[in-house]
């Protein structure tokens, strides 16, 4: 989902009643974002509390290239990295994911072997529906075993759009939530409903209500959970106990509009980008009682916080023995505080650029080649801007592009290299940039390789189910990744 | 100002908490049109409820081409138009225009010639400062006279932005909203500030308070003067008997991005065209106890209309003798109906598009010429959608480009001719386009010819204040409308 999509944040058909009413309770925040322009690495990010390049989520196959999780990946989260259910279980957190993990399929990445003590969800993104031969549909789990696949057992009807997967991952939010506050215990929920991705879907009462189409149907649907969650957590007497947070793992995909594709509102480009569409996410903050209502907060934040403020919260301290990029939110949330921090904006392996303050840093810029661009892949359709959105990889870093997002918030006008303005915000942003890479110690990439035996062939609980299909041999090879 | 430039709107900056607090006590218009991409056709139409083609507020120059009244423009509000003042007069209200009339300047056209009671502004734009020689300097009314001219009694620093303008008009507001509740009388004011356009000015105390720049300062001096009008109104206990509508006259000029241009959130391109960017404006209904808090209506809305809604107000009928384009809002406002109208897209004297429902359709498409483009002058920078921002005039009566701007707010996407959905929408509003160019009765063209005797060298009241100047020779020609 892209910042532009919530009425609060200027969608024209403003159809995000609860979420909106969710900001109107709790605190919005305007300049949040994702930790990289694409899912796995982001939600890897948000559940380490560390860029991608650090937690292993990136490849070195070609330069700046992004990367995730699909089904012939071969790596994973790696088991050095500490995840914030881990953590939060030596606080007696009950920890559930439901939804899209995106983390890696093979047996050593399963969440609960992770921290987590629960899952509903699929490993992967619901793409599809394959063949079975050249790739298996992607298995939804219960726990540590599958439970069927989608396309086959959980439909999702491509011509109709329709799905009733968002209605049970719903569900699943509202039983989990109630079991545990039947037996009193502390949860944490990652509730990583995979909607609003394409092929887009959205349950029959849903379909057609939206302005926006079947993308609109998909919001709605969302907005509408959301809304019942927050009123489930109230009517329990655990509202002013639970804090809830509503983002996103990247801007809009524009590549799928109109159809299945977003909004950015007034940002530049979208998803697999490093242009402020491809990065900046809704992001709102609800806790009762606690969280003043309206509140408005222009604190630079990151989903990676998500991991450093949950610990806050459950008197943890982040892990001492690695570098940690999030920051503790509980000061901005509760006592309406800046903190001032740096958002590095990464693709792949490559810092294209950095933000703090107002300004922001361009020393790399791409939206994708001109060959992948001739295909019709876009990712700025309508957007163009000389020198910025180029479909060649740019090198600024003697002279990088700056802009005042204050001013400049689509990133149209780089400022003139010559001004005063110009040295001094590059001066203190290359500092940044500098620092930072100095005292980087990358992780093993994990999204090198892809091999096709590595599929979902025979998740745990196949045979149950006679579910389960014969892998190919193995033939690894490094994974393309063009963009 | 812009639709984008609402933080209720999604302005990322998000600094006009007044505006926003009004619209969650009232109700916010999302499809809310001007009557023109261009001011004084825009204003023209507000105060006769009619389309710029039917009360001469477009020139016939050239083709499609913007039109308003410079100094040296001859034309203006024809006598045979019948203003909302005027009308209001008879029904006992007290009618005062604060700020930028643009409705002519020559003596016939003088605003308290048309209904207003009570002027204090200016008849032209602060341009300038000019030589006295070329050009005079835009003058300032009181009523009947001019009390002193722009740059020279009312400053405007260029250098630094600083004007009190605003403030000035804010407390002309204020004085006579008092003075009629101390009379007792009811009022019409037309608050008519010409801040946000360029050369862009704020306040010393607004300098330099905006993430946004000086345009910034300017919309959050605006924020403020309205939320101390609303305030005025309910103190004076006069809030529950006064409509308040909050709305602009034209998209934000882009062209004065980014140190002195707004924005107009996701929508196509800007202020002289007719993509949604050139003509959806922010609008905000206001009438405590009356309108119910927080609505927002869907409402294909028109400066016209308020025209017919003040009138319903008042109790009296619009004029049965010429057609009005304006609807009478209160059932919207009050009941929340929507009714079934289409909004016209004019540029000068050619019907460009048509929208009804959630469909739109470009008859013409135009941003502007190569040869203005290649000097620099781009309405939509950075935006580029092929087919659609065309610099040469395409027609495409046969073949119309058609949005659903639901799906496609910011008409990138136009929808497939041989779609069943293009059929169906395009008869339609070709049905509408042809029916109302059928029984159009186009006006005298008032902004055709240009004469730099008519220029505001003397105006009433300058021999008290030793600011006459001497008129050239009557040289009239056609005026050069190039957009």
């Amino acid at each position: 989902m892209g910042w532009g999509d919530l009425g609060a944040l200027g969608e024209p058909s403003k159809e995000t009643p609860n979420l909106d009413q969710m900001a109107a309770e709790g605190m919005l925040f305007l300049d949040f974002y994702t930790a990289s322009p694409l899912c796995s690495p982001s939600r890897a990010a948000l559940l380490t509390g560390r860029l991608p390049v650090r937690n292993g989520f990136y490849t070195t196959n070609g330069h700046a290239r992004n990367a995730y999780t699909p089904q012939d990946i071969v790596g994973g989260i790696p088991d050095s990295e500490l995840l914030l259910p881990e953590l939060l279980k030596k606080a007696g957190y009950t920890n559930k994911i439901i939804g899209k993990w995106h983390l890696g399929h093979r047996p050593q990445f399963h969440p609960l072997r992770h921290g987590f003590h629960e899952w509903f969800g699929s490993p992967n993104c619901h793409f599809g529906p394959y063949d079975s031969r050249e790739r298996p549909n992607i298995p939804v789990y219960r726990d540590w075993e599958m439970v069927g696949r989608y396309y086959e057992d959980f439909k999702i009807d491509l011509k109709t759009g329709e799905a009733n997967l968002t209605q049970l991952y719903l569900q699943e939010a509202l039983d989990f939530i109630s079991k545990q506050h039947a037996s009193q215990q502390p949860f944490f929920l990652y509730w990583a409903i995979d909607a609003t991705h394409a092929p887009v879907y959205a349950s029959k009462q849903f379909l057609g209500t939206s302005q926006r189409g079947l993308y609109g149907d998909a919001v709605r649907e969302i907005d509408d959970s959301v809304g019942k969650i927050l009123k489930h957590l109230q009517q329990l007497g655990i509202g002013e106990k639970t804090l809830v947070f509503f983002t996103s793992d990247n801007g809009a995909a524009l590549i799928s509009a109109p159809k299945q594709g977003g909004s950015n509102g007034p940002f530049l480009c979208g998803k697999q980008t490093t242009f402020e569409g491809g990065m900046r996410a809704p992001a709102i903050a609800w806790w009762p009682g606690h969280i003043p209502a309206g509140g408005v907060s222009h604190q630079l934040g990151s989903v990676m916080d998500l991991f450093s403020t949950s610990l806050s919260l459950a008197g943890l301290q982040p892990p001492s023995d690695r570098q940690i990029d999030g920051i503790d939110l509980l000061p901005v949330m509760l006592q309406g505080k800046l903190i001032d921090r740096p958002i590095f904006y990464y693709r792949g392996n490559e810092l294209m650029a950095v933000r703090a303050g107002l300004y922001k840093a361009h020393y790399w810029t791409w939206s994708n080649s001109w060959e992948e661009h001739s295909k019709g892949i876009d990712f700025c359709p309508g957007q163009s801007v000389a020198g910025v959105t180029t479909h060649t990889q740019e090198e600024h870093t003697c002279l990088p592009l700056l802009f005042h997002l204050g001013r400049d918030p689509g990133e149209k006008y780089p400022l003139s290299f010559s001004s005063e303005e110009y040295q001094r915000a590059v001066e203190h942003l290359s500092g940044l940039a500098q620092q930072h890479k100095a005292t980087l110690v990358p992780g093993q990439p994990q999204l090198n390789v892809c091999d096709p035996a590595v599929m979902n062939w025979s998740p745990p609980g196949c045979e149950k189910l006679g579910k389960c299909l014969k892998a190919p041999e193995s033939d690894p090879q490094k994974c393309s990744w063009p963009h």
